[in-house]
């Protein structure tokens, strides 16, 4: 099949293909570009909104609550599911999205879970591709839930228009429940399983931090809201819709300005990843052809020379053009 | 100074030219790698330990404790405590190293915190080079800890020869509390704060998902044990060590046959690391030096092309020798 035979079945909605080209992107299996080069034009008119947090929050129960309140407005939905997975074996965890099937057989919902290949610079881009995927599938809302403390996960949720960021009572250690880059990377915070004891503090301490931290400019006057939830019986997600809204209100006035902006950040950060990604994938295929890598692993490891070294006569071999 | 005269000093234990060497390295700065150069056939005679788990388990109380048990074996002792920190303002969140004062004027110890810097990589190589810099220092042991679930995290504990993963009860969803990829990656469990209720289940849940999980190959027959701890007061504490000791005995059976092949690892890693990093701070000083990274991004917001070609021609354009 030609890549844009298989764009315009995406197009279509043919699940099948949908599912072959996310599955595609995810293994950085070739082939997956040329579609997305054809699927790229549709991209860019769906809602994005990112969903973080620490292990054990409830972030797939609130991404459930949402899919269910958008769904009820009658708006498509697509879920992005970021799941750490092994290195050693590449076997991704589901248990968590076994509590998403409510919505398996809703044709307006679209849920794919995404694994780290451990690929360099992969997960992040795995994820554009599969958001781009759904933007071109027209899905009018895409949830990107990811699990939050690295680098990685800050970059997911800069793809995103909204950020929301999930903690729960009692995490331990104040200072370490949200650290500083996480935290301004949100645009709604939410305190879920709020019946625990602590709530009330945990919200006064992330409206503490909040007021300390930086990322005013980032956000442009809007004042990020902390709410409570409990996002098994649903209460306060309507508050958080509205949080949702307002926010939208934020990004689309004075013509969209902020959302152009957030566009071209995103559009910049996907060209730098796309960069890295192929280029390190296209100097790793030449290293392990010519077995050159493991020679030079045994001359570091011998300590007949050093990996600062090794790293630069590759790298000046690689770039010889400059 | 030369790299040598720098290098001599590190070497001598001069503490602010190791500072200073440090946040080179953090910062990205140039002529670090001159300096490690030198300092490298020094390295690979520390024991390292990484210390991973959630925000908010008590990573910090127990690394400090371990820091006290290895003094008072007489052990000279180094951490690398490695933040998430801001990717908007840069700055790093200190709060949990202030509870570290109290080995502060322990020459014994050599205490560094590392921010994320939002470099390419650079969390990783940052970690790497800190690490070889106290191996250099001669330090017996390396705790680095971290905050522990991307896979930034995942390549930072690979970096260590045995891996402590830390949780508390109650995280929240059981599967969720530690995920798969990282849950291979660990040596020794450690269910902190074990006065908590259901400190006894999650116990049991952890050895459960261990017998489960894959990673048998990577320990060759060591048997993760999941141990109870009180990093406040230090109950379970001399358990911890009794297990770091045990592991330490299994890698180093055979001749150290586990040791080299973990070191071996370790270098093939760091190597590729470096080429990566080194290979996008080459690209990125070239994009932005000729305004040409800008250009490519309107055009792709403008819809003119899509970022999968245009990447595909800064590639082009960097690795013409193919």
């Amino acid at each position: 099949m030609t890549a844009q035979e298989r764009a315009d079945k995406v197009l279509a909605g043919d699940v099948r293909a949908i599912a072959r080209l996310m599955r595609d992107i995810d293994d950085g299996h070739p082939g997956w570009m040329e579609v997305l080069k054809l699927l790229y034009p549709y991209s860019g008119r769906s809602r994005i909104i990112g969903l973080t947090g620490s292990p054990g929050v409830g972030k797939s129960t609130l991404t459930d609550e949402l899919v269910g309140l958008y769904r009820a407005q009658g708006k498509t939905v697509g879920v992005v599911a970021v799941d750490p997975t092994s290195p050693f074996s590449g076997g991704a965890i589901l248990g968590d999205r076994i509590r998403m099937q409510r919505h398996a057989i809703d044709e307006g919902v679209f849920i794919r879970s995404l694994a780290t290949r451990g690929h360099f610079g992969g997960i992040t881009a795995s994820t554009r591709g599969v958001v781009t995927v759904m933007e071109a599938m027209g899905k009018d809302v895409i949830l990107v839930e990811t699990v939050g403390v690295g680098q990685d996960e800050v970059e997911i949720v800069r793809m995103a228009q909204t950020t929301v960021i999930a903690t729960v009572p009692g995490l331990g250690d104040d200072i370490q429940a949200i650290k500083a880059g996480i935290l301004e990377a949100g645009d709604v915070f939410v305190v879920n399983k709020m019946d625990r004891d602590g709530a009330g503090r945990t919200v006064t301490e992330l409206n503490n931090m909040l007021a300390l931290s930086g990322g005013a400019e980032h956000r442009a006057g809007w004042e990020p809201p902390v709410l409570l939830t409990c996002a098994l019986d649903g209460r306060g997600l309507g508050d958080l819709v509205e949080a949702l809204e307002g926010h939208w209100a934020v990004l689309s006035a004075d013509g969209g300005r902020l959302l152009k902006q957030r566009r071209r950040e995103g559009a910049r950060r996907e060209l730098l990843d796309l960069i890295q990604t192929g280029v390190m994938k296209r100097l790793m295929d030449r290293l392990q052809d010519d077995e050159g890598l493991e020679a030079m692993v045994s001359e570091a490891v011998s300590g007949e020379t050093d990996p600062y070294t090794l790293s630069q006569k590759v790298i000046n071999l690689a770039l010889n053009n400059e």
